[in-house]
């Protein structure tokens, strides 16, 4: 297919709705934001590149940075990682604090900020220095340091009054074994990552590739850990709107309060989609819409 | 590929396992059942069939029958359907009663038994005779009627003391129309459905094709339908195991208490087996670990 | 004191909020109650007697019934009545199926809907004929046989899906032993009992008077068991609104939402405002101002 | 009546229990207070005191402090106190989360952990120097400064995780104004306060006396505030075993995980009881039982 002419027709199509939703407004950073811009783009396998809109335009990654979290801690802990992390759907938001009392601290899975809070403690206790592992990764994936926005992390440490109430709970049953401030420091951090879609869409492509990295060969995770993220993502990778994803897009996406969405085919490619308006389940308008649309034109869903 | 021998295969390896776990015994009809029983089938959209075991034996499907309930009920009001069921995950079990609180009577989907219970209601209002649109349905996807085991429906209606209190709390909100002995008269017929595995495995061929059964080339339900049926299977349909499911499995699928699991593979056919034994999420040990092996030998997996 | 001047004042002092909040309207037979209305009475150990406004104009007793299905209980089965019924305050309503839940079936206390329909249960084990040991309560606390209101106890069977909901799912836990429409029945017939304030402020004389029923010197429940239904009154007796009500009445209360409040003052009197206008928490607006300035004017408050 | 022999001979029937239950063990500080001890004194709103064990042994009096910081919060804000925090009764322990997303981070009363946090708060914002209105409240209240047990203090601060989660949850709604810890330091110093039972039943005097310390003359709170406080304590007072002392004690009291018991009776006196070993309520067995049976033998309950 001609994967630049897909993505400028959906580009086009989606034009309308750039704009729409409201911009996350919980950091001040993040809230001015213009919403009037839209990116996407494509890595194959294979190693076709497409791209459309804004696709080179930087932007704060937010929760995508889970999947780069949860990458490490396969790397460094393998199945361990799952004695203090669930790997089930949460259902909604509000039952996180609920469930955690009930499974004593034990968060239902690495893509909800309980999870990733306690990602980010392991991951303090297996690296000396968690900041480089997250920098060396990014090095494997693109070939460069990450980088971050040091406003971006500010912001989210002196306002994130409730991820520091799930982390102190979690402690409180002893599944954190780290000082509260460093994996809330580590865990802002990873948030504050920027990039842009093209650069995501070459990222992630080890996971439409059993786990090595299509550019270079490297293997950054075994094939059965690429198809564990691949299903974390499907079941829990965009917050409440898990099923809608499912069903609408087909494929295994994270997204983030930034406005990104990335969606993986399977054996394929790597599609990212970033807009900053986001619907009320914290999903990007038109990133989402991208998503719905380029899977109706492709066929390529995984049902 | 050889699916007979491969079906052989599997059942060889599942031998051990098989007579493990617990059989439900909640009703007595279901409780005595002897847990030395496997069986296993496929039947692909290009009309092959194949199966192993006990794959003529007839169990009681439970839950399995949701994915009836809900294609009648996509068939008799389409999308509207949807107005009060919703289509996430919804946690762990013990949300249920929470989330519907929260939520108005509006059961999370229609594979927890809150969401079962309002579409049998739907299927009150759309058909006269609901048991006869079942029946169709069955004459339709296996060219015979439904049986029904009116022990277990019996023994279904006078333990069934938490789905009264589902269907009244829901009804409290106005979200179920009509009488409440209707409504869990119905839900207890479906559960009663007696089935085996080649009969299931040949029923839901619509759900791997499309939305047309692979038998007959009727439309059963739109493309669009089908797939939102999967994709449903795959987030919400093995109870608080769905993530596990995907990982391992990596196809939608739906369990019963029975001791069935049905998966489809899109686009090349589907799969059920077969055995009472349940572990501790209220699925087949054996034919779980069946599934999983099928997968692993043939690749067969979604991510 | 001059308990009638008192009365009389306090009536006037309400009579600008009466006809003030709303009146119950999830049956018909309580939304039709012109809310113009008023009384008060009180009844001392002592045998005096006072009343003001409507005192003796019949209503729906609702909730106040519970106290007599909790002496009736007590008088059968003792301190095993609190087998399966707790005797905690319960927080808001909102909780109560997430605190069945956790506690299995075991509701807070005899005063939430949960706990009365488990009393109902507890008194259809202990007596043949469950109607006439109300009436036979009756008959000891006021001389004559208790007044029904049909058509109330048929509008609540047929809408009390909520209460339906709770007692199937006590049922569920095995902690209601009779049939579900037995104990429902019980339960809406003793919220159908009619009295007016000058009965009821005679009827509860024994919880003034250490269990021993002031006219009659007839003992109906010990000391202890006195007691123990005055301090639940106080913690658990007017929804939740009991704090507010411990601190501006500070007296052992309970109320119902045919818009009655009864209040002891133990060692002193029984008194039963009444007014149909409720307020937020289900609490009669001109009755719970009316107790608050009676014990202003008198200084019997406990604290 | 003779109050000396009163207490002896309680102090005598609750010998055989002392040293039963478990000691608080979250800390050290707390872990290694020998349970064979006991002490019970009281004074009089007429000055006659009475004491009998170990009436003057020192002890961390933890959450009895709560009242000394609400007696506080009433001088400091008057009713503007209760804009933020409730005055109801909770349920259970589990609930104050689910709860406080509910009722948007306004915590259910005063003398949970959520509500002191809240009272910590607004001190910290009415006093330049919050720890000397402690003090000066000791000083008019018991003619002393109050001692602080710096090594239960820095204990409860490194090892209080819940609270720490609590405070920022609160905070994430917009409810509490000050650095988190500064607020958990003020907290953790109150629950650090050091007095013997003779000294709590002097210093709460004026809970008994309508508002005025009996030694002194001097109005703490008015009247309405004091009975304000008697009735949290009657309703919240004692954790999750509220209404069983409103039955079996009939009196405000307030219990702290150190072993106190401080009981009011309004317009007589103050009583307080302390023993080591806790129930699982968190209330002291011996403490509770000597108000019990104190109740019993003169009588002085509210009901």
């Amino acid at each position: 297919m001609n994967w630049q002419s897909i993505l400028q027709a959906v580009a086009a199509d989606v034009a309308p709705v750039v704009g729409g939703g409201r911009v996350a407004n919980y950091i001040p950073a993040l809230a001015r934001v213009p919403m009037q811009q839209f990116g996407i783009a494509l890595a194959t396998v294979d190693g076709e590149q497409a791209a459309a809109g804004d696709s080179h335009t930087p932007f704060s990654i937010q929760s995508v940075s889970k999947v780069l979290g949860l990458t490490l801690g396969l790397q460094a802990l393998g199945p361990a990682l799952w004695d203090r992390i669930g790997r089930e759907p949460s259902g909604n938001p509000f039952n996180s604090l609920v469930q955690l009392e009930r499974e004593e601290g034990k968060p239902r899975n690495p893509f909800i900020n309980a999870g990733a809070l306690c990602v980010a403690d392991r991951l303090l206790s297996a690296h000396e220095d968690p900041t480089k592992a997250f920098n060396d990764l990014g090095c494997s994936l693109l070939g460069e340091v990450l980088a971050f926005d040091a406003e971006v992390e500010r912001s989210e440490r002196t306002s994130g009054f409730r991820n520091a109430a799930l982390a102190n709970f979690i402690k409180s049953f002893g599944q954190i074994d780290n000082d509260i401030d460093a994996v809330l420091g580590l865990y802002y951090r990873q948030c504050s990552i920027v990039s842009h879609c093209a650069g995501l869409a070459r990222a992630f492509g080890y996971l439409a590739n059993g786990g090595v990295q299509p550019e270079t060969g490297q293997r950054i995770v075994s094939r059965e850990q690429a198809r564990r993220i691949n299903s974390l993502m499907l079941t829990c990778g965009t917050y409440d709107a898990a099923g809608e994803f499912a069903f609408k897009v087909g494929l295994p996406c994270k997204s983030g309060v930034g406005g990104a969405i990335v969606a993986v085919v399977p054996g394929r490619m790597v599609l990212c989609a970033w807009s900053p308006g986001l619907d009320e389940t914290g999903n990007s308008v038109a990133a989402r819409l991208a998503m719905e649309l380029f899977v109706s034109r492709t066929g390529l869903s995984v049902f």
